[in-house]
Order: structure tokens, then sequence, then C-alpha cells
């Protein structure tokens, strides 16, 4: 599987679902092609022909897999274009050059699920951003297979959606999630500390659209109560892993880690209170460079342009 | 094998083969015994009885093991005292509360090996804080399976062995190791990036008092070529580890461990050059505490006083 | 100022106003003497002869002060004691030896008053650490010159007490906030994030007893708007310190402090946003450090039992 | 002195002191400009006109003071490009958008003079990158106003020059120091510890171009002594700047910040060995920089593309 995942754009705009008049005068560009010389100034010089003023642009060049990746941050500094103008200008440039593009207009918010279980940190960390501006993103729904977090939920004014799950991949809960996501105009699922784990068909279907936070430092300890087997290995330095969900299990794309000391004298307890910090720190700045259109998942690696 | 290995000291002083008169003014004492109400107590008037000044007492308690691990750090303000006395105040104690104990008389710098192959940057991290007084040893020789360091270890005056080496484990080569280890009386072996893997035999002979550091983030990545394995995965940190060596590769208790960020612009080969420092880092520091007497065994966890 | 700071225990215990029946089966003792031979196995025979088991002891000798800390959790693994027992024995000790001392009786949780101005990040995360148990402490209220943050108060069932303030040290304002941790019976004050300052009067009714976060790296950016120093400054790291107040701005014993790396891509405001992470982290861990007894002040620094 | 610093490469190609024939397929082209919008398009446009390939381009705005920065990596894939055309093609466009620039050609190590006291922990470790290939520079001589480190400098083959220093700013000593890199041909000075201060004088000759370490966390604890300031603040982490010298002493540009945790069990003496390697790491972190053209000064900030 070692090509770009840029076909969402192509297959579903990002700034469809959105009820507002998104803001037509900032953009971000994602654009992916085989490597060749000559590329930036092609892409820039295109952009600059539809009246695009180049914020930003960072680029990645895979050398194993002679691929280019680039992020353009653009406006418009005298007037709104015309989007088709711009894709029109897009496409031509994708069939000259074998390139993948996506564009996100300025402030168009996408739709984000948080699927929680007991545990509320990581949720109320993104509940708390999300409220003060620092995640660009609605959250019209909170799911868990549990009833306890309800009120956490409730105190942000965020639905919360109790779907009891029997076991893992359960078909008839994934048939209710997965309604209320259609319903809800998804664009991105977070399992924040959700306990279940979800059938390849759901994954599938929200292919690089879940992000999941595990609670270890990837690939060591994967699979269920990492703390326990970080405790039993008697490691120095515990982590969390944000990526996203792939149907192999802890296995997906990486796109954040972080670690904290531990030492002989931590208990499993505190390691799971130490591992707090670090999990809602690493999720929370995952779904940012999301929300961002930072991250390009290239074979099973996660780029990210921060 | 969850039990502490502190046998050492019964079998074999540890300031048995020091040529010099050892500093009878300060020690460390490391003592085991399974959990009661009232050890501190004993043991600290024990050492009050002969005499001893208590200038530092840490202690760990591993409830699930219910053992209960010491390190005293004692001096004797007034006059030297007979080793003999403290040595019989401490067995009788042993005897009493089933308890393992250790001394080492001060300033008795054990004599340590260092093993390598190529790579120079651990070596010198070594030799340069062992000449500036930081690493409290003697290091009689530098044992490597390549010609490569000779010059490195003749600069700063230590005898340089080359032992080639077929493949890991040959026996033939081992025999010249050991012969060597012997000759020097050498308590403890650094494997400061040795690419060659020591035989079970070889390991059980210096249990616990082999040093190796892996350049991974442990259990992530054992064995071979890890950074190319965590450049294939995308991590977002890299990482080294010190560890004991046991039979099993790369699964003896860990000393120390160390992190440093990477992104998706880093090369294997950039991930070398960063990991060279944390990897020099940790062996180092896990060698200073070995030195100083500040990791105690426990079934595979490596308990450190720090 | 070069004292220790234990006057606190012998004025008031620590227990006294404590409605529930304290836990009189675990205690933490914190001594602290002029260094000489033979205080820890003093000490420690004194509380094995009350019947006391000793969990845990760390010690720190200040080498230029030459004074002797230490820090004991004890227990009593049969009956509880009668505290006049332990009281008794730790007075004759600190005859003997010119040792101050203070206990503090098991699951006795403290009185904390959090004062807060329109920032919410730190009282959240206090909030919930103490909800689950990770601070053990009662908190009856929280003061702030602002009304703003009434409801967060509230979604935890805390009193909050709006009380403007209408310059730093503004006596009459001061003189309700003290009436109000009289009434509730404040042993600790955290300052979380209150944009004001208090008046050297009031910082001494509470020495040692107000724990500030402060959104730099002291000493570095003491004063009004530190990411702006920072920012203007061009450093690459940014921090946050959590000390105890004194009478001298930002001039207090040091607890805690962590960085986080930012680049000239930083705005101030992305530092704010950076920022936030680390203040709540470090607050957090003072006030758990304080409220387990592990903080001794020593002139001006704070010694942490970790 | 709100202005950037881009003068050198008109006053003096950075080129000039080569004696082998510089690689002119890959160079780093430097730019700065007031900002406005079609910048990047009009520079890439440029040097795809004289055949050139981007290989990496980053770029930043300076919003307060609206000013444009960027760096390109760029090739010539097929044949090596006239210098004189991209030269004439670079002023053409410094001319239209008032953009200053400069150029440097691929593999064309700069002339690096190392000055030391008497502490060789930085000098080991940039002797060592510089021989493994991980600096690309020449270093030609090192110069200490102690006769200490000779030996280290003649282990690695290169000069040491021994110039006695009576204070700091000892203008006979700066005379043979001049004359030293002058006769060399110096374009970077590296003071790796170097314990004497340097004349405003001196210092302009080289501005931007002498890199200090300060074995502290700038702007805490700047001039002399900083880990007896820092133990004596008991701060809970020290930390090393490296920057660019100023006339004002410790306060030019920070290229780079490290910091490592200290408690108050740490003396003066502990910290003085963990910040070693901090130190050396900071400091061989921004010589790399520098020497990959990576940094811009601009105003007192250094803007590192990384």
């Amino acid at each position: 599987m070692d090509q770009f995942v840029l076909t969402e754009a192509v297959a579903r705009p990002y700034h469809s679902n959105m009820s507002v008049k998104p803001d037509r005068t900032e953009a971000v560009v994602l654009v992916t092609c085989p490597d060749r010389p000559g590329i930036v100034a092609r892409v820039t010089s295109s952009l600059d022909q539809v009246g695009a003023n180049i914020l930003d642009a960072s680029q990645h060049t895979d050398v194993e897999g002679s691929m280019f990746l680039q992020r353009l941050h653009v406006s418009w500094p005298d007037e709104s274009p015309e989007p088709e103008s711009v894709h029109d200008v897009l496409t031509e440039l994708g069939e000259e050059l074998d390139l993948s593009w996506r564009i996100r207009w300025g402030h168009a918010p996408r739709h984000v699920a948080i699927f929680v279980s007991k545990m509320d940190h990581c949720l109320h960390d993104l509940l708390l951003l999300r409220r003060d501006g620092e995640l660009n993103c609605r959250i019209p729904l909170v799911i868990s297979n549990h009833p306890d977090l309800e009120e956490t939920a409730n105190q942000f004014n965020i639905p919360f959606h109790h779907v009891p799950v029997d076991s893992s991949g359960d078909p008839e809960a994934e048939s209710r999630q997965l309604a209320l996501l259609e319903a809800h105009d998804i664009d991105l699922v977070v399992l924040a500390r959700y306990m279940r784990v979800l059938s390849p068909d759901f994954i599938n279907r929200y292919q690089d659209r879940i992000i999941n936070i595990h609670h270890s430092f990837l690939p060591a300890f994967a699979g269920g109560r990492p703390y326990h087997q970080a405790h039993r290995k008697g490691v120095k330095l515990i982590g969390a892993t944000a990526h996203y969900a792939t149907p192999e299990l802890d296995e997906g794309p990486i796109i954040e880690q972080g670690v904290i000391r531990v030492s002989h004298r931590d208990s499993v307890q505190d390691m799971v209170r130490k591992g707090r910090d670090i999990e809602r720190t690493v999720l929370a700045r995952a779904v940012r460079w999301h929300l961002e259109d930072r991250i390009v998942v290239h074979g099973n690696r996660a780029v990210v342009f921060d």
C-alpha cells in the first residue's frame, strides 16, 4: 500500500458539508506527485496565476518512494477567488504532472465525533480546546459504550449518545454508531480512550480519518493494558502514541508521540496518573494537526508539516 | 527468577582485587530481605553500633514481591573501622532477618573492560569521563573485533586488544576475551556499541556485570538495525536503552533510557547521528550508577537508587 | 533567612482542622536539625520505639548550611498509636538534637483555596485531579477577581466567590479574601493564574502556604507578560514555574519547572497555547507534592522529596 | 537594529576562499525582502528560469516587521550552471523586489576557528563531528588562552595556537588572534567554552559569525558562574544557550537552547557535570545549522530553518 491517500478530496470536497459560507480568502492545498525537477516552480506559478499569495509552503521528498509532497497555505489578499477557477488550475496541473491534490477553504470547520468509554481526561481536554477556539471544528456528538460521561459532554452542550457494545466489533452497535456519524456528516472520528476495537469494515470507511490515542510508546506495548506491560518490563520512560486507526490493531501511521520518566518507585497506578498528561497532550496535538491539514499519509507513515 | 542478586558480595568481596588500600572511612551497603516492620530501624542501629554515620539511605519496597531493598551510604567520621567488625554485624543481621547484603569500601575503583567494534562515540565519552574523574574506575583494556579504534584507546593510554570474532558466540574468540578479563580482574564489562552477540555461557559468568547499550527504546526494535526499523515504522521519537545483558538478546533489566525527537524529514542516517548523543549519555549514566552501587537487580527489573 | 520553616507544626498541628477522625495508622514526619553523626539511627530507633514501621525515608544534607532534613513515611501495622506518645518521643528527640519536626496523620485532607482570574486551564486541571482522588485535599472555595469562572467551579460543586480587586494589594478586597480563608480554615492557597499581586502582609500570613504558577522559566521573564518577553527575546524554549509566593514578586522558592520547545514560527498566541499544558502540569505537580508533605523550604530553596 | 544582515554575500561571496572548485550542482539561497504578495512565485520561477530544481524551500514571514525570509536548497540535475547567470537573475530580482540575497555553492566548506580555554568537552565533540563528516567545514586552527588543550587539538591534527590573554579585551592578544583568523581566511569563530570576553571591535568584525555557548538558559543567569547562580536560586532545570556574540555580553541572537533536570541533591559540581552534555549538544547543533546556512538573523532574533 505504498501510495498516497488524497482521494478523499476528489470524491468529496472537504467544504461540502458546511452550512456556513466558507471563507474563500484562505485555503490549504496539499499536493503529491512523483518527484521530478521543476514541480515547486510549476505549482507556485499556477497558484500565482489565479491570484493566490503563498503564505507558507512546506515540502518533503520521500527519497525511497521518489514521491514529492507539498502543503501550501495560500490567501487572496484582494478579493475572494472563484473556487472553480482554482480547482480548474489544480486539475490541469494534476493531469500534467500526475499530481493528486486536495484543497480546504479557510475557516470551514470539520465535523468531529469523539468516542469515549469511562475515562474523561482526553475528552475534557478536547472540549476545552474546542471551546477556546484552539481546535477549528464542530463536535456534534460524543458516543460512548458507557453512560458515565454524559454529564461531562452536557457541561459543554454536546449531545451524548450511549451505544452499548457487547464486545469489540459488535455489528449492531457499529451500525448505530455509523448511522450517527452519517447523520451528522462526520469528517473525523477521535477515539479518546475508547476501549473497544472497531471492525475493519468500520475503519475502512473512515480511512485516515480515525485518530486513536494508545497509552504506550508504540510499537512497544501494543494491545491491552500497556501500563501493566511497561511496569512488568521495568522501562524508565512511558509514553503515548496518537495514530490513524487501521484494521491491524495499534499498527496505523503514527502522528505524534510523547514520553515521561518513571522509576521503580512508580506503581502501575502512578504510571496511569503520569500517563494522563501525555495522552491528552499527544492526542490534542494530533487532532489539531489533522484539522489544520498538516498531515499526509504516505505508505504507513504520517508526514506532518508542522 | 524472582530473587535478588546480591550473591556476588558473598562469593567475592568487591574490594578484594584492589591493589590500593581501600578508603575505609566510607562505604556503600546494599541490603535486601523479605519485607517486615522494623527493618530500617534494625539496619540503621546495627550500623550505628559499629560507629557508622549514615550519609544517605534510600529504600524501596517491592509490593508485589514483598521484598525490601535498601542502599546506605555510610562514613566513619572519627577513624577507620575494622572491616571485620562491620562484616560481622551485617552477617548477624543477615541471619536474623533473612537478609542479603553487600558492602563496597570507598574509593576502591573497580576494573572495567570496554568492548567496541567500529563506532567510537560511546568509547570516547567513557574515556573522557574516566579521565575527568567522573567515573570511579580503572579501565585496563579495550577489546574489539576490529582494529579500527586502537588509536583512540592509545590516545588515552589504554591497552587495546584486537580479538577477531568469526561470528556471534565464536568460542575461540570468547576464550581469548575471557582470558583477558580474568588476567585483568575485570568487575564490569561495558558493551559500547559492540556488534557481536555474546554466548549465554559468557554472559552467565558476568551476570549483572555486563552493561549493553542498545540503540532503540526497548522493548521496541530489539535486534538488528533498530534505526532502520524505527524509520520504517515512522516513529516520532527514537531512543537508546542501557541494560544488563542476559542470555535472551536485548531482554535484560533496563537501567536507563532516553529519547530524542525525529520527524519524516530524518533519514536513517540522520537518526544515526541524532541517536549518537542519546546513546553515549544513557550508557555513561548507567555505567556511573553501576560504579556507585546504585543499582539492585530484582527479578527482571533494575532498581536504581538515584 | 537561612533557617528552616517547620514552625507551623508547633503553632498549629496540621490535623487540628479536621472534622473527620484522622487515620492514625499512617503519618508523614518531617524533621530538620543541624547535621551531626548518628541522626538517622536516632530518629529511626525513636520511631521504632513507639511501634512505627518506616515505609519510606528520604534525607538530604545541605552541605553549605550543615543542615540535615528528613522525610519519613511511617505506619503502624498492628494498631493505631496514641498520637500523644508519638509527639512525646519526637519532642524529646527535638530537645536532644536541636531538631524541628512536624507530623501529618494519614488521610487528613487539607483545605485548599484556589484563586483565579479569567483563564481556567489550571483550575480545571486541579478540580479534575481532586475529583479523581489524585489530590488529597478539600477545596471549599474558589475566589476570583472576575465573575467568569463561576460556572466552571459550579460544575464541580465548588462554591465560587467573586471578590473584585481594584488594583494589586487592594486592602478591602484582601480583607474579604482573608475572611473567607479563615472561615474555611484554609491551609493552602493556590494562585492558578490569578492576575493580581497580593500584599506582603497577606503573603506573610500564609508563608510557604501560597503556591503560584508563573508562566515563564524563572528567573527569566519575571513580572508581567512573560510570553511577550520570551517572544521578543527569541528564546527556543518557554517554561512555567511553580513557587511559593514571597513578598518579592516571582522570587520565592521554586518547587517545580517545565519547558516546551518553540521556534520563530510561534507567535505570542502560539506560546500562550503551548504554555497552557506546561503551566497546568507543573502547578498540579507542585500542589500534589505540597499535599503529600514532600516539600521543605530551606533558605530560599524548596527541597522536594520525590 | 531591526534589519536583515545579508550584506556579507554582497561584500564577499562565501565561496571566494575555497581552494577547491566548489560543487556548482547544489546551492543554498537565502533571501529577505519586505513582505508582499507573489514573492514565492517570483523567486521560484526566477530560479526555474536558470535551470534550478528546488529541493527544499522554507519561508517565514515576520508579521511585526513585515519582512519575508526564505531559504531555498536548489540543485541543477543536468549540468552545472554558470554562477554568473544565477547571480544575475538574483540581482535582477533583488532590484525588482527590494530583496537581499546570498548564495552558497554546495560542498564549499567554510573555515572555522575554535576558541577554547581549559575545558575540552565542547572542543572534543566538534572535532569528532568534523572528523565523521557531520560538520561540513575545515578547522585550520584552535586558539586558546591556556596551553592545556594542545594535545587534544594535535590528536586531531589541528594546529594549536596558545595566545595568552591578560584580561578580557586585551588589545595585543586580540591583534594576534585577528591576524591568525585573517591568515586562515576564517569564516566562523566558535567560542567553545572560551572564558574571556572579546572586545566590541573584535565582535563587530565578525558580526553574526561568532557562535558562543553560554552555560545557562539565557536570559536567566547571564554573566559569570551561571551554575553557581542556578544552584543558589534553586532552579529545577539547568540549561545551555548557543547564540551569536554581540557587543552586549550574553545578549546576542539565540540559536539553540537545551535543558536538563536537576534537584536539591545536585551540588554545583553535579550541575557542571550534567551541563556538559547539554552544552556540547546545543553548541554542535548551532554550528551545524550555521554551516548549513539555516540561520538568518533578523533584528535580535535568529530564524532557524530546520
